[in-house]
């Protein structure tokens, strides 16, 4: 198996970019068939790409013999009977985050995937990102020995709407999500409990929809380490995405990606690059390597890098968090 | 009054540092008296600073009315005795954290330099530190806005000797009371509820003696502010202080200090310079520099930076977090 | 004109990672055929890429009417001659630097170009660099006020091969050419005086067949700036490439690119990333943006940002710095 | 020989500076006198330093038999003299740089001091500096194998006066000179050849009393490295002090000091710390270091870390750039 004919289900913002990646990387994928119920430029983006087949019916798409894996980019409602119904096709299956809205739900597509034995990757980009990847490889090395204090920095550049907000399930779901993922992923190791702050600082009606936009979350974790994130909803000099982790050895700390490492110098001025903008140019080589740890995956048969356990554990954080917000204690897991 | 005529007492290790700074600053101070209840090597550190008097009594020092003002750097349990002493006295007053081990204790003390008028400023060296300084002026002059994220890492170069911690009086007190002081100076707010985490990662007989090792607290500021210290008994890299404020506006971020700023590059090796060892070469400027302001509040009658509430608050907020830790519950101030 | 017919010329590695980049341009380009007179993998190449022609005969790419520009990447020795029959065909022309390996040779090729109004860009990548680029901007928009003095330094990471550096043209020619360039982009101005140091320090069989491996030389410009270059073929550490420019409002100043933004920080050991290996891995980005301005070039009938005049300019001063070397004198263009 | 009795003599700026250093180092010095023919102040810097002995006349510090060490701190024109006069009363010296304005002058007084067998420290007070004493260090190490390519920047904040220029020898013998000897110190060779690049692009009065503001310097070395120095009178951006040595094994670059590690990041503005002014506040620590080695080298009978060769080929070099300034070609030391 050379190539793997791939389908992608869902041409939103994501879904055209996830597209883009696949048919550029030639060696490893053919896009064979695109499907969204909607999208109104789904005959032109099949001629862009050179896609032989789209449909508004993405049954059609996994009822297709030749696709051996699809990507899941729909809206999130979707992803879990989507995902089943491609397992039971026996479909490779990359799926983006989160997997489901709720914890039962999210088990039992495990379960189903489980059963037919299928290849099931989570969209948590951010663990392809050359910074994380390099602290989470220090840490797998042994290079900072045990960890001991893992902290998580990750700050939007501007808030979502007021609407997005009202829908989004709250800031731990939808946005530090993927902060408790990355710090699985670096600790290496499972968050045991939870302690969360939350204030509204940066706009009063986000506070007034019944959510929060900065928070700090203590984290413990089963190795003993003890964690924190913090997540802001707006930093104004830009996308800030940082991580550390301290351990016995030594430590391993990121800064902020700039575009370009230039300084200016002026009389009582110095000027650093710009910040990429957000997460789809902070994290575009990401989104290009998860396809290619997917490709790996399936091709050898191995676990992926991102499985759907790691897709449960962070909706159970975040859950946990949203708790120890309202209860004002610790939660443990 | 060009000089101050100042006394020291109590001439261990950092009286001396103090000794030393006092007789550099040839404009501002005239140390005209030491005091040091045991120190063999008086007579000697009197000559090699031309220091007309030396005693083993404190209280001669308090009472020769040629002397303005005296540094107390003797042994913690003594502070609150000679304090008080010294303020009846109207001497202004320099005393190393803390101002002493209880609570109680401390309001009466203070009271008692209030009656008396005094200026009492408490060492709290890492205010005058070049970074900490710098972000908690750029707060100050409201260039990050509202300050809505605090966050403070201080790592020890290596854990104190058994001996020592099990009369610290515990990691918050001994270790993150530091901290506490300068969540409060950088925030420009008051600490309103604190909640600990605590960890024994770095000495088992750590926590053999009833301490912790490594620390995570969080911080709930007057002005709605979150923030979060961390503290380790044990970088191996080396001494680690930094501090960073996110505010409405921007961000104030530090970074650890290093000997120089050379870059060795290596086939597959770079080297980057020697971290300063612990506090005393880190913060040898901070130590030079609080005097610099003891002397600007005691000359123009000016309230010090670090004065005898802030040294209050420290210690309070150090009692909340060993009552967190107890209790597993955030604990309000 | 929505998308630029184009055919690729010539696809060893350097044009078969443009018949790449072109590919993934699908908003700007088709590449509809490639010519290569002895590549054993054309047919494979052009089916990978969905290219509709291939073929060892490059003038049947010219002749195709549907074409509308070429990318030069074969043999140096056949630029010129590719060129001047490309300009008669009404070509747009991209060309790999040099242009041609002597003078008199470009000018003529110039004259051909011009007298068929034909665009022409030159590959210098270079100045697409996210860095260099940026440099160049702020010297463009005034914010370093008039250059001084320009500073560059370009080290590989490993010599060619000994066969290589004989028909290399020498380290002016093959190597320091693109830092020729650089310095005219950088300073906004032209080169009018070089004086040239070399040195052979990295392999003594670099010596024996005529050439140096370690060089500065000094510029003047036209508008009276002083610069330097300096170059060495072997950099143990990794591929280095920064640039200065310093002018009477300040300065721009870049570092060498790392792979990612991570410090490890361990007892006695400092650990920054990686360096990207060579020019295909550090230019990755500048290859793709060149073509972007190729096309607004094109499709605009403006003038490219690397003309034909820069191809020469680069050319005559590295024959200048060849005599400055022989003459031990300095060199006036 | 615990601490030695050492005089002063000039109490301008500089020697006032190493009067209140040398008089901190208390366990090294005892300043018993300092001269000056035309300071008002001497009483009372005498009696802020605790110095028993000032004089308009240096030669009553040459006599006195008690004072072992001496620094000559006054007008470059008195230097000789005075050097003299205390290497025949076998006193250790420290001589500011320049040792003397003509290289037979300078000739001399070496083979005065020589002859005496007394101890000549120079003024060349980079040397001590963090930054560069380190990449000398890893030099002297073997940590970058065989040099090959040494880099200096040194740029002033600001022009001094016309008036001070005109009697300045000129930028190379008064500024330069400076880069000279830490070219030679860097490299461990001697500079065998120079070839100046000069220009007036500063202040164009600067030209009309017949010097430069803005230069470039290329060197060869002994063995047989390259190097190049660039100066300039005004950085506008602050004083601008940083050097590079690339050799076969890597390389070691330093960045130039600023007063913290503050990164201020606001909406499109990043704003880095302050630099130190100017040599005063940037070689502070340099200042009291090169004092510490005096004391070595004195009281060890070691041949200090500056010696009068130091001094002179500074000045041989300085004038060897004059020349070649004059007459546009290299010129051989």
């Amino acid at each position: 198996m050379d190539k793997i004919k791939i389908g992608v289900i869902g041409t939103g913002r994501i879904g055209q970019m996830h597209v883009e990646n696949l048919a550029n990387m030639r060696d490893n994928f053919e896009v064979t068939a695109i499907a969204d119920p909607y999208a109104p430029n789904l005959a032109e983006l099949a001629q862009k790409y050179q896609i032989p087949h789209y449909t508004n019916d993405y049954e059609k798409v996994l009822a297709d013999p030749q696709i051996q894996a699809v990507v899941i980019a729909s809206a999130t409602n979707t992803h879990a009977t989507i995902i089943e119904a491609a397992a039971k096709q026996n479909k490779s299956i990359f799926c983006e985050k989160p997997l489901a809205e709720d914890v039962p739900q999210i088990k039992q597509l495990l379960q189903v995937v489980k059963d037919n034995g299928t290849c099931l990757q989570v969209g948590f980009n951010r663990r392809f990102d050359h910074n994380f990847k390099q602290i989470h490889d220090y840490v797998k090395a042994g290079q900072i020995g045990t960890p001991q204090i893992i902290k998580i920095s990750s700050r939007d550049p501007e808030p979502p709407s007021i609407d997005y907000v009202k829908v989004s399930g709250g800031l731990f779901n939808d946005m530090m999500i993927h902060d408790f993922d990355m710090a699985r992923y670096l600790s290496d190791s499972e968050v045991v409990e939870v302690n969360a702050q939350g204030a509204v600082l940066v706009n009063p009606e986000i506070g007034e929809v019944g959510d929060i936009d900065t928070a700090i979350v203590t984290l413990k974790f089963a190795n003993g380490a003890l964690g924190v994130i913090d997540n802001s909803r707006q930093a104004v000099y830009g996308y800030d995405q940082r991580a550390e982790v301290f351990g016995s050895k030594g430590q391993a700390v990121s800064t902020n990606d700039r575009l370009n490492n230039v300084e200016l110098d002026q009389n009582e001025n110095v000027q650093l690059s710009e910040i990429p903008f957000f997460f789809i140019e902070r994290y575009q080589q990401a989104y290009r390597d998860e396809f290619q740890a997917f490709y790996e995956a399936v091709t050898k048969k191995q676990a992926p890098v991102v499985d759907g356990l790691d897709g449960l554990k962070a909706v159970e954080i975040a859950r946990a968090c949203d708790q120890s917000l309202k209860t004002h204690q610790a939660v443990k897991l």
